[in-house]
């Protein structure tokens, strides 16, 4: 049932079974009576991911034993959250398509989309609240604020050319690793795993989720557009600067495309002169490097765990992360 | 610093320093180093409500010996995700204007709306958590989930001129009574109430909150722009069928100005028809007698607690349910 990307599949054959199990709970959401919500909703869970983030979950809980149900559980909160981040971004980004189907904005107006991610955000909470573990819930709500934190640091840098690496790397923790990192704590704690383990779970986590944004971001400029469902320099005609794109700025400090771009965003050639010298750059390799860096400090976080086919498919993931192309 | 409505002032009076901690509380919130952020919540918490749901929860809380500042963190929570929601609200149907200050949303585009909203959600999630209280926890995102699901409701339902009483109440159940039921049943189960107290103080809540909505949409009609900040028939113009437009309905089965409005929104000679129709008819004075039921069902629930301080505010709230003007 799950769409795993290409080279991802085995990392999910320790988890499949519960993925599986996370789908029927997401299709089991109530509707409240609400034919239209359940109209609303099938069409969001049709439009399947890949599941990184609940795979966390699942994986950071299998070095105890522990009650599989309450994994699960935490697994499909955090998908859930994910999914309701996706609906509100598509919604104040007014885009058309994701993963190659229609958004619920394009289809049922941006208030829809509004209020059936809010329904989402909402129903994440209520799994949440079923583990009944309080440091779990909270942990959880943190995230939902560094999230919307997240996207809201990104709105406010929109086509400001003076932007920092430093500031790049708390935007992206904010929107992106928050919640990586929630997801393989949550599956530790639940686990009863001890705090040292949970330390290096929430550690991979967190380099994990930092080298997934980058290479998000490098794959904006390095992928096509049919890898990626998106054109090529979306972001940057956004006016949002990413690592590639302030590493080239670091390069090139005065007078350069990205800089005629921001002052006249309209203008097309301007994004074509500022994607090429990304492209033409070393941007691209350095921010693989930065990214692969990431992933090697979580290789290196699960040194401390013991070996079984948890680690070996949280080992894999990490490769995976790095060598994906959409 | 609460500004309560007229009339509303000696409601108050027992739990007064709790909402002025509650508002030092909202100014508290981290910005997590986000100016922007910090900047759009100044805004918001500058637009002062009444705080009827939270005094509702300070005031539940009055009848056994409690910790005052978890019950303050609660009814914090209640606030904020009602914040929460007139933001998404707002920027789902594009106000302009909420209690005479521009919305974020005319100020600062619905995305930064929607996003403060989602930050504002998870900032009362986690108020809510810190209470401890996971079947408060619980409660409290069933209610989100209840308040999106209303408003889909709504939505669905827009320009659609065959609606039961029935529909109706269950509308308005999920948008406003479910976080009223929820800021009472907590104030008395945080305040470590016997289940008999937290069972009558729900109750109470839920008649209030239905009271209360009943109300407002009288109000849309009965009240003018000056008393309620909106035009009169404003819920009708937005294809929205209330208590007095579907006793009107009931009243007029065929034909009639609101199904000429439904079936041609912009001819503004069918919204004065109907508004006029509605506010000849017994309409409105019925709609009264139905939210008069639910206040005496809400006092009547209140009968089983001991006469004190907090019940004479809470019977104060009944009448002052039925007898505001905006």
């Amino acid at each position: 049932m799950v769409k795993s990307g290409a080279g991802a599949t085995s990392i999910y054959t320790s988890v499949h079974e519960g993925l599986d199990r996370l789908e029927d709970r997401l299709r089991a959401l109530p509707d409240l009576g609400n034919p239209f919500l359940g109209e609303l909703m099938g069409h969001v869970f049709d439009t399947s991911g890949k599941r990184v983030r609940p795979a966390i979950t699942l994986l950071s809980a299998g070095f105890h034993p522990h009650d599989a149900p309450t994994i699960e559980t935490m697994a499909t909160a955090v998908e859930l959250i994910h999914i309701a981040t996706l609906i509100h971004d598509d919604t104040v980004d007014e885009s058309d398509v994701r993963r190659g189907r229609a958004t619920v904005g394009s289809l049922w107006g941006g208030k829809a989309a509004v209020l059936v991610g809010d329904y989402m955000f909402a129903a994440s909470a209520t799994f949440v609240c079923d583990t009944g573990n309080v440091r779990v819930i909270r942990r959880f709500s943190e995230t939902i604020m560094e999230l919307s934190s997240g996207e809201l640091q990104e709105m406010a840098g929109a086509y400001h050319p003076d932007q920092t690496r430093e500031q790049y790397l708390t935007r992206i923790y904010n929107k992106t690793a928050s919640l990586f990192t929630t997801a393989g704590e949550s599956g530790a704690i639940l686990s009863g795993a001890p705090e040292s383990s949970v330390d290096a779970l929430r550690d991979y986590a967190y380099n994990i989720g930092m080298a997934f944004q980058i290479v998000d971001d490098i794959l904006d400029f390095d992928a096509s557009e049919e890898e990626v469902g998106k054109p090529v320099g979306n972001d940057l005609s956004r006016g949002i600067l990413t690592l590639p794109s302030i590493i080239a700025m670091e390069r090139y400090p005065d007078d350069n495309p990205i800089c005629d771009l921001f002052n006249s965003p309209e203008d097309p050639t301007h994004l074509a002169g500022a994607v090429d010298l990304i492209q033409g750059s070393s941007a691209i390799e350095e921010s693989y490097a930065c990214a692969e860096e990431y992933c090697g400090r979580a290789t290196a976080a699960l040194e401390s765990m013991p070996s079984n086919p948890s680690r070996s498919s949280l080992e894999e993931l990490a490769r995976y992360v790095i060598d994906r192309r959409g």
